[in-house]
């Protein structure tokens, strides 16, 4: 399918009229495509088959002697937390526990206890705050920003540059404000750029002065394993260097294997200094008598080690990977020469970050939507789902086939072209 | 092994010196028994086993469309719903939703939600409230004490009955105290007397005044199918009766299949109306995706209908009332007709209760841990870990196996007469 045939011009110069044909054309194809979340795709669960039938009437003895079918083991198995512990979390078994399915519920649950108790460098719990700051880099997680709404945090937004969040900023920012007490950080291949925190952002979110002696980075590395290149950027030793800038606590780590086993059936994981373990699981005690260990032990044998899982994310990346090509592929052949408009080329994860003119984001979205192609709301990637210069999408290339795929990347491209060329008659051009 | 051999009488006739000497033939036994909390054995773990294998690469396809291996579905796949609504719950399909592998959490969630956002009913969140009180049937369980504990909340001893609470002194409490928000209710088998709720006391509940707009009645139905005899007593009709009362929005009802598969690898449930429902979701929706479904779909499989379910009780019962019966013969051979000293002999649930003459329930618990018996600790099933009359011993006949559990009892009936001995030496007697 070209929407553009016919013309002998280049997309990027074809007139808002001649768009306007285009676009009827997409109208006519009836498209039926939803790309507005990161889900695996069918080929991707596939991976997991063996998994359905685990663990079977295994003989397996933890070392914690607890039965894995009965009560108990609140921090989770150590067997399974050695599997897991450096290559997701980038700490030893010991500063991890496990929890349930998800890490964003474990998030939350930090965040509840901050509130409600405070950390041991709180001067008061949360709550007694006049007011609860996060420093939130955008474009960023829409659940993370609606996380800061459920508990009433202010968010203050920081620029994700490709080298991680602009730090002269967030130093600025977090040395002068004792209300600011956290930052949301997606470290690696973030969402929904792809961006990677370089070593010098690292050292210095490790380092920097903080008002407020309770300040806690969120570190949720969602994609610590979820490789699309041969460049396997390795966990950055966040825990190590706030340990040697005298910032033990400041790390709060958070994984799951979601997207590298079943989404919302694998596991989620915490893992902090020792002393903010042992305020987790102290916490968590008035929780829960226990994590789910059968599961523990399906991982186990599942993975078998932590080599197994770096293993396993190979078989995703043959999946993962001729996707982003594709989009970018698409992407390149309409909207290379268009003014203004870029999008992000990620080594990992599950997102490309779009980049447009200013005012045309919610526009394409829309357009593309009427089309039949739903994308993740414009917005989404900012705080309150507001982009003040409406300029960015997000892109979610994992879910369909490669058919599918370049079809939606093909409206796309019209829809983005239709919004630029509708905006600049409207007057709201650049 | 019989502690008593040789003395001439029975036991509750022995003098404290004959006592000790009893006492030293349970210390000579060196026992190393765990009875503290209400594990399942390993043989009623084993009626799990054929779910140790489940789902396998299952074709099925939920009536709600959404791939049971992806993300999605935060209420839970309507099938399952349907399966544990009514005989776990009491409540319909619609009104419930799946949590994780803890119902426990669900209560803490639930407060979580009323403390930070409060109830539709609530006049501002309960954070905001210069105090939280809660009534607190006792005896009760420690865990429901331990969260008002983490929470910050009062807790208002009320003495449950054996049929239900004392429900002239809370229809008093509630009435004119209006920081009193909500009431522990364990309905049915009770922890841990195996009290059952009568249609009386259940009907109070639904109908009584309170003079907090939004008191909630937290429904543990931790026992809702966990019979021990033919007389299986039904879920209470609380929902309805509250619906008629004018006061639909009170119950939150909380359930789970953890002592129905295995602790731990089970599904926890909450249900309340349809309102609360709603309220119960939209916060839901900051702190997860969604649930395990894949562990739904192996309850699905596993039970294949709520008859499946309550077939498969069938089978724990068979393992546990045995044990029941054990213990109530080892008590009525040494302890029936001592003083002040009785016994609940509960329909079903994990616990019977054990009353001594006030002062004596700490020592006999302490006589039989230096016995190498550890039993649950005295004062735990009361507020803050202190009963006042020190009378009271919870224990957990379910972890061992016969023989265990009567040497256990012989050595309890020991520690209990010597108690009592010893106490009245020491003029604390009754």
């Amino acid at each position: 399918m070209n929407f553009f045939a016919g013309f002998d011009k280049p997309p990027s110069q074809l007139t808002r009229q001649e768009l306007e044909v285009c676009y009827a054309r997409v109208m006519e194809a009836a498209l039926d495509i939803n790309m507005t979340r990161g889900l695996p795709s069918p080929a991707q669960l596939q991976l997991a088959n063996p998994y359905l039938s685990l663990p079977g009437t295994s003989d397996f003895v933890s070392r914690s002697l607890i039965d894995w079918r009965n009560y108990g083991c609140l921090q989770g198995m150590p067997e399974l937390r050695e599997l897991v512990a450096e290559v997701l979390l980038g700490l030893p078994a010991e500063q991890i526990a496990v929890g349930e399915n998800s890490s964003l519920a474990l998030m939350h649950e930090a965040l509840g206890y901050a509130f409600s108790h405070g950390f041991s460098t709180s001067p008061r719990p949360w709550i007694k705050e006049p007011s609860i700051k996060f420093l939130c880099p955008v474009p960023g997680y829409d659940r993370h920003f609606a996380m800061c709404e459920e508990f009433g945090m202010e968010m203050v937004p920081v620029p994700l540059l490709e080298t991680g969040p602009d730090m002269d900023q967030v130093e600025r920012l977090v040395a002068s404000d004792p209300a600011i007490k956290g930052m949301w950080c997606v470290p690696k291949y973030s969402n929904p750029s792809g961006a990677i925190y370089c070593n010098d952002t690292v050292e210095r979110l490790a380092k920097m002065p903080t008002a407020a002696n309770d300040f806690v980075l969120l570190w949720d590395n969602a994609y610590a394993v979820h490789h699309l290149t041969d460049d396997e950027v390795p966990n950055q030793p966040l825990a190590k260097l706030c340990e040697e800038a005298g910032h033990i606590d400041r790390p709060l780590v958070f994984a799951s294997t979601s997207k590298i086993l079943l989404p919302g059936a694998g596991l989620a994981f915490f893992g902090s200094s020792r002393a903010n373990l042992a305020w987790w699981l102290k916490h968590r005690r008035s929780r829960t008598i226990g994590p789910d260990k059968v599961n523990q032990l399906r991982h186990l044998l599942f993975f078998g080690s932590s080599k197994g899982l770096v293993d396993h994310m190979k078989k995703h990346r043959v999946l993962l990977a001729p996707k982003f090509e594709r989009l970018e592929a698409e992407l390149l052949q309409g909207l290379a020469d268009v003014r203004q408009v870029a999008w992000t080329t990620p080594k990992g994860g599950y997102f490309v970050s779009l980049d447009l003119p200013k005012g045309c984001a919610s526009l394409a979205v829309r357009l593309a939507l009427q089309a039949g192609v739903a994308l993740t709301q414009a917005g989404a990637t900012h705080p309150g789902g507001t982009d003040p210069h409406d300029r960015t999408i997000r892109l979610a290339p994992t879910y369909l086939d490669l058919d599918t795929l370049s079809m939606a990347a093909k409206a796309l491209v019209v829809c983005v072209l239709l919004a630029i060329a509708q905006n600049e008659c409207s007057g709201n051009g650049p």
